[in-house]
């Protein structure tokens, strides 16, 4: 089979213990017992403010997909290292039968999000829960943190449009696709990607690669040529040779198509100092009267060289932007991770589930979390993530750093709040519309309208107030010091010396 | 139409203007002009030493598809901004007509590679050479990073196996699947990623997730369980609640699974101090007679850190490693560029071609270039890239630094060399059959043993000779000077003052 149909169904996309747990959890008939997990990240990616939450179009689809689909004649012909096959027959049997009945809440993708606070919600049977999650994370994890590259540029790029050109050095095909789609919420304003085009009605653009100005004898030639083909497309792209002396063909053959009434779009820059090319290019281009001709820049930009760019005065109209933006060029990966956080006991009971790691990042949260976000007119004041099943009861709320619980705030003052976590599947039917693209992208506008404007600082950024309510931290707190008490026959520690 | 269905044909996977120039090549009668491009990257990734080719296994097939399936209908729904169609009827008919035609030599996957190498050289009509360009960067580069990475981590871990576990935080779903070969290739045993178990064959390897012990009051009733319904694949995840008593309650039931007969096969450390964890829970192993049981670590490892956890007396037998592998943390994209280099004139007759850029990294060499690896008994002694139309005459070759012409090499006393692009496609028929994957993976340990060990060191490496053959090099020269001369009568430089 190839591994592009095994892509239409989901079946194989997940890692090899969630195959072993599941067998193990029906063999000891657990995988029916109710279970809730919660997908969140840790740290904030490049340790900057704002986090912006995507979710690929399709994994509405494929989680539609993802359990009834299991094949299990595929999974029947893995074996284990004695030559034995893993799993068995009834198992498989089972998995085949297996339709998605889980309840998935989610916040809504444009949603400017904090560490730990759950961007998913699952519940139902433990044995889905488990089985989705690499899916769930791939997908949340990679298309989360390209938005939020984008947005940091959007916000460096201060209102000047974004190409994103990352195709080419993406990671892998689908991490260009979807890459595309994210970079897209995130505030870019098209793609070079003509497949993201097609799938998901991003506008394209593109202008002409170097090897069309080699392919001619000169720069001229190859210009004239473009322009005689292609009258209405014309931004020449300048530094083949010499970046200025491109800037006087452009301009040349500018007046040419000029004359014979189109539009002279622009030239581009690949190549050199952005700063001084720009403002040389700008000024040629405006004293041969085409001030309304754009200065495309591309060359490894990110949100960092194209803040410092704007602020040694270049004259760049339109960024174009790629590797450092498809692959997040600095931080690779969000640090996504989801985990369970209740489970019923066979009496059908709630009991609260917590992973109480050597690391208090790794430390999880127990309940059927939601986080709710405080609003003052037209400002955030704060969120809160708190357990649905134990609300607090005061009016005002108190939030405790995650990670610091010395830091206490009170959420007073607040007129209004809303709960991100809204239904996206239930009983695994979907009952949640996306909504269309520019629809997300103007969500992200304006979301980030209402957080205080130091919150987009790319380093040290204001401190958005954020955390668990104190009820819920209190709870957690009981938990681990009922399960560091169970473990205080501890063993002797030994320490490094033997 | 679903993007899993325009995967299967590669008619989108190019940046747009690929297609714009086409069409202009094609309006300007120059679509078959016979041009020669090659594919190198610029820099080694990570500053290293090593380079490991290698070139998605589908690639060789969606390059058969990827000319005579390009849809045209798909194409024809794409407009410029007053709405008009971009494309011409006639232009999109000559596409769907095309069938690949060109000639493809390319290295070997494992081969060991330097900066400005060719690792792909592409001969055939200008707009075929054109419209694959996105294509192959985009999987060459992401394939040789990792595979790369891979080779790093593999070289850290001294011999101990690497389990890849990158798919929950990997580039989208194909940024997985992908590389999961890659790192296959580069060095790990297994891989968590079923789908890549299923595809490529690669062995695949599980343990067991938090979710498991949380599911269970307590780890004694975690790992019973476990053993109960799957005595066989034994390897505890110890570090839910407290890491070494975890290995107290994995050790009590390794000695049941003993007593039934099974192998206790290890635990998992996913936290804390590795070094000094590992060295604690060997000891309490050992002390329990289960001297064969081993442990496995994970938790954002990368070449660096295991080297010092091995030099810190780390008694770690597995390494799981994922995120920084699959995202290559640290370094996200390969820089890898395809140029033109050649192209026939209307009258039949080849003219170099040359990219004379601002910054000298940036300038491409002309030619139809070949690179030979000489060979002194069991190592090899220099690599020079050379014209294949004019090849030097003496029989010392010298070889030039491609970015300090101050530095010369003659490469004497070699006693063998070979070439290392070899034909792939002839006329847009391949010609090659690739090797298993578990052969290729044989190649890689063979070639490493040829060079210089200190190849292998993770930064400031040494440096095996490399370069362009001195003819190359004065012929380059002499055509960046043409180039720049007839530029002379340049504009007046104004500086950054008004």
């Amino acid at each position: 089979m190839s591994p592009l149909n095994l892509y239409r169904s989901s079946a194989l996309m997940m890692d090899f213990y969630q195959l072993t747990m599941a067998q193990g959890f029906w063999k000891a008939q657990m995988d029916q017992r109710e279970a809730v997990y919660h997908l969140n990240f840790r740290r904030p990616p490049f340790n900057g403010g704002i986090t912006l939450a995507a979710v690929f179009k399709h994994l509405l689809k494929r989680l539609n997909n993802s359990v009834h689909q299991r094949r299990y004649s595929i999974f029947k012909t893995l074996k284990d290292s004695s030559g034995n096959s893993l799993f068995e027959e009834g198992f498989l049997k089972h998995l085949k039968q297996m339709e998605l009945s889980c309840h998935i809440d989610a916040v809504e993708e444009g949603e400017i999000m904090f560490p730990y606070e759950p961007l998913v919600r699952v519940q139902g049977p433990l044995i889905q829960c488990q089985l989705i999650e690499s899916l769930l994370l791939n997908i949340i994890n990679f298309q989360t943190l390209i938005a939020t590259k984008a947005a940091r540029i959007f916000i460096a790029a201060n209102g000047a449009p974004i190409l994103e050109l990352g195709f080419r050095r993406a990671q892998g095909l689908d991490g260009a696709l979807s890459a595309s789609r994210a970079a897209y919420i995130g505030g870019c304003a098209a793609t070079s990607n003509v497949m993201a085009g097609k799938v998901y009605g991003i506008p394209v653009r593109g202008t002409m690669a170097h090897s069309w100005v080699m392919a001619f004898d000169n720069e001229l030639e190859a210009f004239e040529t473009f322009a005689k083909t292609m009258p209405s497309q014309c931004v020449f792209l300048v530094d083949t040779y010499h970046t200025l002396e491109g800037v006087k063909y452009a301009i040349e053959v500018g007046r040419k198509i000029r004359s014979l009434g189109y539009q002279f779009l622009g030239v581009r820059l690949d190549s050199g100092d952005l700063a001084y090319l720009s403002i040389e290019a700008r000024k040629m281009l405006d004293e041969a009267g085409f001030k309304d001709a754009k200065i495309i820049a591309s060359n490894e930009l990110d949100e960092l060289i194209i803040r410092d760019l704007i602020q040694q005065g270049a004259q760049i109209n339109v960024w174009g932007v790629g590797t450092h933006l498809v692959t997040s060029q600095g931080q690779s990966a969000l640090d996504g991770v989801y985990k369970m956080s209740l489970l019923k006991d066979p009496q059908g009971v709630w009991k609260y589930k917590l992973k109480c790691s050597e690391q208090m990042l790794k430390t999880t949260n127990p309940g059927m979390l939601q986080v709710r976000r405080f609003q003052n007119n037209s400002s955030y004041s704060g969120d809160a993530i708190f357990d649905l099943n134990q609300p607090p009861t005061d009016q005002d709320w108190v939030i405790v750093d995650p990670l610091d619980p010395t830091k206490k705030k009170p959420l007073k003052n607040h007129k209004t709040h809303r709960d991100l976590l809204i239904p996206i599947f239930r009983e695994g039917k979907r009952v949640y519309n996306l909504p269309s693209l520019d629809k997300i992208k103007q969500k992200v506008c304006h979301e980030l309208s209402f957080f205080h404007k130091g919150l987009k600082r790319f380093l040290f950024p204001h401190q958005y107030p954020y955390g668990l309510e104190k009820s819920l931290y209190e709870h957690k707190i009981q938990l681990i010091e009922k399960l560091r008490n169970s473990h205080e026959k501890s063993i002797n520690y030994t320490g490094l010396a033997k």
